[in-house]
């Protein structure tokens, strides 16, 4: 296993700080040359455009807004959490836009809508129970691995946006990355 | 991106260790009175009272047992770990009761039980197997951020316990807490 | 709440660095003698060999790879994250090989597949759209709580590779440990 920080200090001698990244914050003896770095986090409030519903590649909009942070990190993990529940975020694959339209045809087999459906909450229409089931169905967050300052995931993975209403909104998701 | 460590330090003097908060620790230079938080993790075993089979709101129930903790948190993440197989953990609507009632519907509508059910291990019940399936459906796990000493989640957020067997049983959660 | 590192440090002395743990750092206060672990990040690429199509219980292949850099932490987060959208991975029982015989059954009965099945995605096979739903279903990432060298799992708790192709190939997955 690859040691993001692979340190072994045993000098017992003052410690200096040091910037070694920007706005990273580092430990170094200086008696030993090592390096120490201490974790950083960051954490930003990002609000996606109103999109109609269905199941929308986003991965380009969310590097667009940290990748300028997430280049100061070598190891580490991106957490995404969307602050809704008729909307949800999941990985899938990026490249044809079929798959995401099939994925919104199977949410919408799987999930009754509309007349004939069982739910008792229907005061926000006949659209909102569906979603929050689709919501909890997909869940709200993503945790991805951070290496080398980029999200690393596998070549054919993206970042979806479910929406489940009827009616865009916006959506916000906070973003928190945390490694050194 | 708002860095919740937003540190910039240069100068190659001794650090010292203060603490800033309850709890956690920073390291101060004092030749330009910046603080360097060291990202601090804190872990917690929860017992749930028993639930009846269905979809509870449990966020007031969390809170009381990690708010304490919490306060000592400016940014971070707050991982809650489910020990069971049988039951689920997600995030979805925190008003209107019928909407976990509506969830409890789906769920039972969507997993078969009883005799024409396709099952082969049914030793431990006719709602053993249905449950494993719902538990790996809304998943065993959340990790929620955490800014300025609270979970922030959206207006309507809320934790979800969904017990998935007949007979109530208490249910455990690891709680684990880490950031600065 | 137990604290993972409950330090209270006031005093305003040159801090220390030594070695408390193989591959962690520590900052130590000479003058209380207390100790200030800084968070550590390991990650480690797995490559899981072919599996056939059905749910897999792979807990014990992943603790041979991971298992000694577990050793060097009291308390943190395994991530485990599979580069893929054609298999999930999910946490269920342990035991009985009915349950993931189960679990694959109902998948293959809530995801229409061949030639009555409504995708519009069907050039990389019949069963590559079912895989696809399947993998946002269960998802694609785990986060388990490590405490004192070990996964704090359920006693009846595993992880489940779920394989969704027909033709069985590699799978890669990124494992991320982060803590004290």
């Amino acid at each position: 296993m690859q040691l993001c920080s692979s340190i072994s200090l045993t000098a017992k001698v003052p410690v200096r700080v040091k910037s070694e990244y920007k706005n990273s914050t580092t430990l170094n003896d200086f008696s030993s040359n090592l390096v120490v770095p201490i974790p950083k986090w960051s954490q930003k409030t990002i609000n996606l455009p109103p999109q109609k519903r269905g199941c929308h590649l986003i991965t380009s909009k969310i590097l667009k807004e940290i990748q300028q942070d997430l280049n100061g990190f070598q190891c580490g993990l991106a957490h995404l959490f969307l602050h809704h529940t008729s909307a949800s975020l999941t990985i899938n694959e990026n490249y044809d836009y079929d798959v995401r339209d099939d994925t919104e045809t199977f949410l919408n087999r799987i999930v009754p809508e509309g007349p004939s459906a069982p739910w008792k909450h229907t005061l926000e229409g006949p659209d909102d129970m569906p979603a929050h089931i689709k919501s909890s169905m997909f869940g709200c967050a993503l945790m991805i691995p951070i290496s080398n300052g980029k999200l690393n995931m596998g070549t054919w993975q993206g970042i979806w946006l479910c929406e489940h209403r009827d009616y865009p909104t916006s959506r916000t998701v906070v973003v928190t990355l945390n490694g050194i």
